[in-house]
């Protein structure tokens, strides 16, 4: 199927060699063959694989997909430094090894005890406050605080070819949805302006929230805790809740997609699936089977028998990052 | 405030006689001119009143606003016919007195005993099916079975009124919301069809469902029981949730829809919240204070102060139900 889409391919840019190339931080790959064949045949008006522009629905997963993920989730470094900050204010909150050592910056530290350390980090720093204050600090931490590694803003660490696939699905008619293990509020703040997608399509995981009405001031705020979780088997759920219909096209890096793309590439149709892997150790980072971020081994061993595309960082993309452009 | 904007719009109709009257289905009144003037101010480029597309958000609630909702909530009488169905082929399923009555088309009796006997009987007759099939059975139900009093079906009572206002707002850069009491599932089976709103844009209380492969085919499937109930101060949440931003624009006909009105009203900028009160007992049906359902008692006391349109149905619209046009 891949050689065959490479020539459509190749057929395509021979033929029609003033067609701007809509992927140009992809390398000639059969990644990218793979990805522009079956977008020319969804959109073919009578062709036998057309989709109505109703149904181009795309679904990406966002941590490690859309933009990096190592040394720890983003939302993660987030909650880490606001903890520090405040156990600086009221050193007594750091109750557990895990909270002191997110005080600390010790990242590793933090993960030794497992999720869970993580988790209540995230929940004391997540609680408490309005969803509009806490799409505010969190939009303020995304632009102007920088990765211990790249030296960039967390926002300029989006992937360009993924961006450049974005917007290249939209121009064709397909609607783009953000479909992550993250905090749906953390994405939201930066979605529009990093991605072209709106907020109402930003399905991820649920902070419980409550509508409260004080001094006469109504507003949502978080309550801290978790209400539904956006991974693995919980994703084609939260897509079955949040967009109300199967999607033709799903992209991921881990584990926590595999459901996800099974259930989008199980239906009826052209469908796609596509992984991330991250092969690219000198430009970005090298990780999946062994990797307690992103772990990726299921999708790795099934990916050719279930027609999935893998794609290969260091030989596909030309570039990275957004801020590297 | 009504006055103004009845001033407005005669000017806006004596200056621009030749454009089309976008609202047909509503006669001449404070409504209508309130509704245009504010449609016109926040579209006004330049203006001081200018909302931008991006946050021209709308919400509505389905049941009661957008479509009938007497003698019962469709969605209820709907689970009341299937379950007399089931019960036929096995009445060993009728186990308490709301069962029977619902068996036996006796609608009161089923709402004897309050919410719950009704509960039961959604949670039986919307469990252990796939999505999917749950929606095209409803449907099917929606477009071929007949109201008890009216004679059309369900589709066909939708209000003319109101899908000539979701029209008109859309053709005006507003995207359209349904943020409903009902069930999420059951109103995006006809929403794209009955109003123009796409299956993303229904927020509505989900029932509980789960990720399931068997015999390799992968579905989502109702469990049963409620996750998320999308009514009175779920309202607020269940927009930040689904849609990320605050509306400008909310409508309701119930004491259900007062938190959302009041938070979407309370926001900064231009906000327009609106009401329809069911005053018309000749075409529709005539009931507030002291319905059991829809039941409007907040609203009705507090819309003056709060500056919220309150629609008069029989004073108001020319037509009510689309299926008569």
């Amino acid at each position: 199927m891949r050689l065959l889409a490479s020539t459509a391919a190749c057929v395509l840019f021979s033929t029609v060699p003033l067609l701007a190339d809509p992927l140009p931080s992809w390398n000639d790959s059969d990644s990218k063959s793979a990805i522009i064949e079956f977008v020319d045949s969804v959109t073919e008006e009578g062709g036998e694989s057309f989709v109505p522009e109703d149904d181009r629905i795309a679904v990406f997963d966002n941590d490690g997909t859309l933009w990096s993920e190592q040394p720890l989730y983003f939302q993660g470094i987030y909650a880490l430094e606001r903890l520090a900050e405040r156990a600086k204010e009221d050193p007594s909150i750091l109750t557990s090894d895990a909270r002191k050592a997110a005080a600390a910056g010790d990242m590793e530290g933090v993960m030794a005890g497992g999720m869970d350390g993580l988790i209540d980090i995230l929940n004391v720093t997540h609680s408490n406050i309005t969803v509009e204050d806490f799409k505010a600090d969190s939009y303020e931490w995304l632009t102007t605080a920088q990765h211990p590694t790249s030296g960039l803003t967390y926002a300029q660490m989006t992937y360009a070819p993924m961006v450049e696939l974005l917007e290249y699905l939209r121009e064709e008619g397909f609607t783009t949805y953000i479909v992550s293990g993250g905090g749906i509020d953390f994405i939201r703040t930066i979605s529009q302006e990093a991605y072209g997608i709106p907020p109402a399509q930003v399905v991820g995981t649920e902070g419980t929230t409550r509508y409260e009405v004080k001094d006469g001031v109504p507003s949502v705020i978080k309550d801290g805790g978790v209400s539904f979780v956006d991974d693995k088997e919980g994703k084609p759920v939260g897509i079955e809740r949040f967009i109300g219909q199967r999607p033709i096209f799903a992209a991921g890096n881990s584990d926590g997609d595999f459901q996800m793309l099974e259930w989008v590439t199980a239906g009826d149709g052209p469908r796609f699936g596509m992984i991330v892997h991250h092969t690219d150790g000198e430009r970005e980072f090298a990780y999946d089977r062994d990797s307690s971020i992103g772990k990726l081994v299921k999708g790795l061993d099934e990916a050719a028998e279930r027609g999935w595309v893998l794609v290969d960082m260091a030989n596909d993309w030309s570039t990275v990052w957004t801020g590297q452009q």
